[in-house]
């Protein structure tokens, strides 16, 4: 099976992803788009840390939106964009490390709302730890 | 009736919030710390923005985060800190202007736990409009 | 201003609300409609209960679950009717008492999608405590 | 690696169980406990169902509480026992059938706090389809 997105889909996903300002200031980046899966990286950086050194709590819900809204926008785009309606994130452990990594994938890929989960891992000298856990839903916005 | 938390308090929670890379970077600063109740501001710009030139979801849920955080310390310092154990927050409108407003409310101020509800307001060329609202879960930690 | 509901509103959201089995197994009814406001009541029994003898967590969210739902069908309908697409409770305080009351209002009334706050109130011996509180998001599905 | 509970574990985790009245009246019962997992069920009935003769969406968060709880319980009896703090649920898809399934496992098992995640299966002439997925937190009870 292959579960590539088209180079068309990829290239809207990223254009979206590099024109948002929060991401860009957190230097967040696409690392792989799959039909319904993704992954995205967040380098540590004073921006991105709470008063113990520890990536944010709202640093580490941001990484996670954005990462389910892109698992989503994999099968909705390029026909509709996504908009997230709500999202809920239970902390499993402290983040700590050089980044963070977000892996999403889709739980319910509906026409007008879709839900996705996502899991957030601390990158600490090479060693991925599970940290955070979101489930998010999403709205679909046709694209003119 | 006096709702004013202690000038040590107050001291803490701005050492505290000020000590946050995430806040910092985003210009976000406090308002009004009340006993179980606090009142934050974050202002427009590119690292808060998504791409409509809209507040990101993702800052939205940081400001929730924090505002929450305060509203739990205003009541648990200086003996103990507090940690988010979990965040939910749901979108009611896109969220446009030139700041953010978050406005925490203590729900439950267990002596371990506490639970608080938090409101973010876009503020548009001076009018205020709810646009999303947080539940959030805070677990204290004893200072030594 | 009134707030009321037309009558033929009313009628359909009784009618709902009475072909509901899990609902009438608890003995739950409506006490209160206004337009995206709700009130109802749930008695203590057996089958309300958990092991300690205080409602049920699962049963506080069903009476949630409910409330909201009213509060957004009752200016949703006759048009619309409405599904629950998620849900979030938080407790604050174990339920006992006489019985459960469930108060909703609305958030966002959108024309696909709606937000309901509900308040999950003890009575016991007549007097009131918030035990539990929740975040909904509804679904508007057509009907013909 | 043998991760099955105790048998005085299992005892009183089916004790707990039996008593509470909510999960009686529904007929759920415990199908497996593991260590850090737990498998329930829970046939249809009138006190199930939602007024399209499906599982009532206060019914499948009931289940999942429950299924929650006996996962945290696990790894938390016989010291301690446990009660919700919290929990979240998405809808994925309209749940018919004849039965209901919850399928927990552990994500957090901390001292005081665990997080469970919980899916919900509905079991439709035999055949399992995903249709809600949970987030949970409890708190443990130290049982004297």
């Amino acid at each position: 099976m292959n579960d590539a997105v088209t180079e068309q889909v990829s290239n809207i996903m990223h254009e979206i992803f590099n024109k948002q300002g929060a991401l860009q200031a957190l230097g967040a980046r696409i690392v792989h788009i799959g039909r319904g899966t993704c992954e995205t990286l967040l380098p540590m950086s004073p921006a991105a840390s709470q008063h113990h050194g520890f990536f944010h709590g709202g640093v580490i819900g941001t990484l996670g939106d954005a990462t389910g809204g892109l698992t989503a926008n994999s099968l909705m785009l390029p026909d509709y964009d996504c908009l997230a309606v709500e999202y809920k994130i239970n902390f499993l452990a402290p983040a700590k490390g050089e980044a963070l990594i977000g892996r999403g994938k889709i739980l319910r890929a509906g026409k007008t709302l879709a839900v996705t989960s996502v899991e957030l891992l601390s990158l600490n000298q090479g060693v991925e730890k599970l940290c955070a856990v979101m489930q998010q839903t999403v709205f679909a916005i046709e694209q003119k």
